[in-house]
């Protein structure tokens, strides 16, 4: 037999979600009665200029993609307020990105610290490295990180530090000056995820200049309304970005991606319109589910809400299945780290799916 | 200043390519009057059916992709005749999926071999896991595979070996009966690159079932005219494929890029009609090159040809600046090595390309 790594014995086998069209059938619903609450995706869909911009290049799909991207990491650096060479862009989103990251960053043995929960994909993407994953804590009953357990869990091995903000799945913000002092308690980078900073109206850009250990990770798949075309982007300290750029596959960002990304970043009435609603969104789901007493509600600062749900009797496999049944994609928290079998995450929808949901929800618990 | 890893020091440092925007600028060319014959692109364009398919998907890419893609292993099974467990698709072309090899196979101190010249992007992506390139020989003057320098350079420590056929600058194919010698010669992985086999009419499938330690690369950048969608495949034995699956990132291929390969294996007769055409030109393109006294002219069974500048006067480099000037991109070869500074590859384009292109190196050569 071929003789693979022996890491990869240690890696659970691969379990592919099921399409949209696989639930249907599942279920006997159609498919475009399926409401997706799952993956805290824009529930406008793309900006129109980002879908003009992507039929204008469908007939030139049979030559390569542009490696340098001039004009998108320009546009990123105008958006995000900082330089060109602060910008990498990410061909599969920000998840492309995290394994830049651990490529150019982490030696067999080194470490990374991730506070428990949080984005479960840093962790994934970085098993196939030789390091170690280091935990911290995320408070989950006050919805804030853990600072101490952060400042314990570095030390000489740490090369990556992950911080989410807001926090996914928890929905928590972390305070600037709790990110200022992971900063200067070590040379490790700490990497500040900002996936859902528009969301929070609030962002860290403004602690680059004085700390070239902090990196950014942001991403188009949320407010950019374009998950499907997998675009990603980091800021950081320019020789950083360099070094970045010489492990980074070359021409991984598509030309559609690229039109899309570029398109929509410059549409900045799309930007405001979307957070505007989903922040409106967000805040009328938010006083539905505080009105049922089985339910435990966290506040949130980004496009989804944490509910705990242990009051209804029911685990979250067992909610999320119910609602499956009833057309309704929902997150089931228990593969995330830190949490037990009793949270559910709901993205926030189009006013009419969070009525819809609340309703449902409704009719399951009362 | 963050620390490093060793290795990034060792890597050049990462040098974009130019867009065909500022080559114009450059150039003081209009940008579609430029002639693309770098990058062994389809001519053609993408299959009509690829177009539609992806335009019926434009309104839905605020939506995250599927990560099964059950549709279109099936499809690709089809098309190479194996079973879908035989299938995994990567979503950078097929460049991901080289990654996920070294990811699966490659631990620091161990090595791969690749003859040289071929396709540089092996060692380019590998270059990132601490693995060693061990270099073996393709005969340039012959077009062929060096065999014994290929079962002399695998050793105990050999986990891959790449062998591209097609191979990638030089045109030649690999005799059946030498693959199968690499392969009863050792337990590491032969990964038989076959990112141009339609134009070369063989493939090397009927290996599969007697050899599971062979795993056949193919690419939608080619013949399926889809480079700028980024869509790559591999087959191999099932096991070897659910292992890969483990470190492969999960939603790496983008909605219309999974629309538009699917829709394009399905288009059998644009897969034809493509290869054939490509297949004519190639013929006029060689047939026209050899009445050029100053140019070796390489027998090709790809979609591009090698051809040795040395006696006129030029380095590869100073032809190809004289054909850009004139609106032509070929391939400088300079960077593979393996071969010396007087190399180009050009690719096949449309007829009319091709004399475009041989009357410009007429009257910049005679």
């Amino acid at each position: 037999m071929v003789k693979i790594r022996n890491k990869i014995n240690d890696i659970e086998p691969y379990v592919p979600g099921r399409s949209i069209k696989e639930i249907a059938d599942a279920y006997g619903l159609k498919e475009d009665e399926i409401i997706k609450l799952g993956s805290n995706e824009n529930p406008l869909g793309p900006s129109p200029a980002a879908v003009e911009a992507m039929e204008r290049e469908l007939e030139s799909v049979h030559r390569y993609p542009e490696s340098a991207l001039t004009d998108l990491r320009e546009a990123i650096a105008d958006y995000a307020g900082v330089e060109m060479d602060q910008v990498i862009v990410g061909g599969d989103g920000a998840d492309e990105i995290i394994d830049v990251l651990g490529r150019t960053f982490l030696e067999p043995g080194e470490s990374f610290v991730v506070p428990m929960p949080s984005y479960m994909y840093y962790e994934y993407t970085l098993q196939a490295h030789d390091a170690r994953a280091v935990h911290a804590r995320w408070d989950v009953n006050e919805n804030r990180l853990d600072l101490e357990s952060v400042l314990d869990a570095v030390d000489e091995s740490t090369r990556l530090v992950f911080l989410c903000t807001p926090n996914n799945p928890t929905g928590g913000l972390i305070d600037k000056k709790d990110i200022r002092a992971v900063l200067e308690s070590t040379d490790a980078l700490v990497v500040v995820d900002e996936a859902y900073t528009e969301f929070a109206g609030v962002d860290n850009t403004d602690l680059l200049p004085d700390h070239e250990n902090l990196f950014i990770l942001r991403t188009f798949s949320k407010v950019m309304g374009l998950a499907g075309m997998r675009i990603g982007y980091g800021l950081g300290d320019p020789q950083i970005i360099e070094y970045m750029h010489r492990v980074k596959p070359v021409f991984s960002l598509t030309r559609l991606s690229h039109a899309a990304a570029l398109a929509t970043i410059r549409d900045r009435d799309y930007i405001k319109k979307s957070t505007e609603y989903s922040i409106k969104s967000r805040e009328y789901l938010y006083s539905g589910l505080k009105k049922f007493p089985e339910l435990r509600v966290f506040r949130s600062y980004a496009n989804y809400i944490l509910i705990d749900v242990r009051r209804t009797g029911r685990t979250a496999a067992e909610l999320s299945e119910e609602l499956l049944r009833k057309g309704i994609i929902v997150r089931d928290c228990t593969s995330f780290a830190g949490l037990d079998e009793y949270w559910i995450r709901v993205s926030v929808g189009t006013l009419e799916e969070d009525r819809r949901f609340l309703e449902v929800l409704g009719e399951l618990v009362q």
